[in-house]
């Protein structure tokens, strides 16, 4: 190695020493990246059959394959569970992550069930939906909706930072970034869905519309005696059951509740409370039509 | 295999009887993700050579290389436009693929045309542009652009899903989300891009230029007798030539047209149409600016 | 060949000739999206050594691991940072190409110092961030500013496109748009981050903290005589120290300055300076809140 860069090799290993971010201390404790890139697309293969293949399955091929499928997933996904444990404690053994691994795939028929809904609201909700078929292949919203039901159940279970890669996973391909901590009801549908940001205490019932951009985040955070971020706690919006949230509206707020049937309208900026079936939208009048002709001091820029 | 994984498998298999979503009637009937993805990349190849290759190609290269990726690409995309059409007539022969296959790839030419006025509008557009390597190679509105015109051409043929299923492949690595239905004119520019939504009847002038955040998308929709969304319709606005949108700007209806030469200001929600030489902005007298350390008991929050 | 594609193939031999963006004139002087692809891996690799690895690192292994990726880092990058140079400079040698790379690796622990600062910064500003290890491994932004940091330094050496080709390989893959001219101080998050753009010009202050969608961008356009965009000057904000901007915010302008301490609220667009310690919110009293039952023929829409 030429000596220059030997020389910035030894100087990037003191920086290991002194400012950290190295995994040395214990072999198998961080989970992948890479493992979970692979094991998000095999549990959509195992949720959606015949949707990310490459080839088509046989009706009698069908049986054999998902046993193939879901001993791969089992083994992949077993293995970062069990990495996501041991960096909590280090002493925990195989078999906790091992029970946590069964109970979670012993809901996958469950999970398909709440995506049988999701599929459905979004066929209702966008007038360019023609098919099943095309909203399974290319929306979206439902590759994020079925990592997040997923991560939600591993979050249960007190899994960490597992859930959140997860979940990060599908915000890095869909734009949409949903926390695994969040409770989402059954038909929920998200159109467009890049900037959509749903945040890990948030409740939101059945039936609800999101569109792009939409917020469902935190306000001002508490501090303790120290200046410190409580962390924790209930931060996030409630959303009743057949709400619909039109583009880039940011809803704030633990104590927020938006009550059933209400309507949010686009760019709208709440941080409280709505009741049953209201419309929220700004006064239509503030919005200033001039002509780029006449002379207008008053103009903030000219194009 | 273990046999409580044995069991969840059975269940799973189940749960693919009773929920659906598995395409084990036709061997050939649907669109691969994974080709769709291939395909683009190769597209994109022909479209702008030696911009997406990792070896320089040579003058004398240039017309055998032309004819094996025109090959390849023919192959890979005409099986999947065959799948397409298949979907909704499983009767349908080869040779209508072939014949829409031809007719795109005869178009090229013309795509290219198109995109070069994209990269001059993105050189004048931007004045961090300093080079049309530079807008060709790192740009993302030009990814998207030039899979949406393309993918236009196939929504124009009629055919289904295959055409969405591109656009969606453009939207997940650049966050720019058009429906191929969209008719968009020549000089087109999307800066930085992330979160723009066009909707599938937009119809888009020359020379218009779109920041990041841009929603052109459907109001409310119409219900029929069954309560159910009508598809299809004029649900998206229309854009003159020479209109400017800056950031996170929200306009929505099918009857909304915004007129030539117009500029619609940053997080402008609209909802009508706007004259000829407008420019569209909010009252700037209701942006409050408080001294923190003031007490206001009127403040919304505190950090 | 089939006839009708070869005919399809010499008209598009023609369009490359006289629509141009064919690289047949010099060999090696386009840098590769590709490479651009593997070295913004390698970098995250050698910046966060067990991060981004399929298997962990001992600690017995840490140096030798280090020296065989800083060489091919250093391999891979430094023939990249020798295109770009070439491709503004024809006759530019491999030595400054060889210089240019060495000075920039020479700075990886410095890198490392201000990285170690962003992760505080996230863990102290985020209630959901449990463990350094969960920003490091998920946290989109960490992704994004450890590539602009990056390519800062090789915009400041004065190399044109290759890091424009970092910053948008890190966009495409967060959603998070920071130009690499941007100045950007220590203890720097943002929080969810799908949306953000960040300008070329702008400079940004330490413990600054911005949430998704957050706009720092450039204003209307100067133009020169022949009605050109200028390129070049202050066109960006600058951000102070302690400044928070939520959601969905748009400040423009390069005579726009956020004084230090300064809040600005979710859905802002602001134009103008505004003193240290400010709180810039919207009034809150043009929201209107209507009961869906009620009619209003001033509705704008009903759902």
């Amino acid at each position: 190695m030429p000596s220059r860069l030997a020389g910035i090799s030894e100087k990037i290993l003191t920086s290991y020493e002194a400012v950290g971010g190295l995994n040395h201390t214990d072999r198998h404790n961080l989970p992948s990246k890479r493992a979970v890139d692979s094991l998000c697309e095999q549990l959509l293969q195992v949720l959606f059959p015949g949707f990310h293949d490459e080839h088509p399955i046989h009706k009698n091929e069908l049986a054999e394959t998902t046993r193939i499928r879901l001993e791969a997933l089992a083994e992949r996904l077993g293995a970062q569970i069990a990495r996501s444990i041991r960096l909590n404690d280090p002493k925990a053994t195989d078999e906790n992550a091992a029970e946590v691994l069964l109970r979670f795939l012993d809901q996958i028929p469950a999970i398909r069930e709440l995506l049988r809904t999701d599929i459905q609201a979004a066929f209702e909700g966008d007038p360019a939906a023609t098919s099943d078929e095309e909203i399974i292949l290319s929306y979206p919203c439902l590759e994020a909706i079925a990592v997040q039901r997923s991560a939600h159940l591993l979050y249960k279970e007190g899994i960490k930072l597992l859930p959140r890669m997860m979940t990060e996973w599908a915000h890095s391909r869909t734009g949409i970034d949903i926390h695994p901590g969040a409770k989402i009801g059954p038909y929920f549908f998200i159109d467009h869905g890049t900037g959509v940001v749903i945040g890990e205490t948030c409740v939101i019932g059945s039936h609800v519309k999101l569109y792009h951009g939409v917020t469902l985040g935190a306000r001002s955070f508490a501090k303790d005696d120290r200046g410190q971020i409580v962390k924790g706690g209930q931060r996030h919006p409630a959303v009743g059951d057949f709400v619909t949230i039109y583009p880039n509206s940011t809803i704030l707020g633990g104590e927020t509740l938006i009550g059933n049937g209400s309507t949010i309208g686009a760019n709208v900026f709440l941080m409280h409370s709505v009741p049953v079936g209201s419309l929220v939208v700004y006064e239509e009048k503030q919005l200033r039509i001039l002509e780029k002709s006449k002379p207008a001091t008053e103009l903030e820029w000219s194009i």
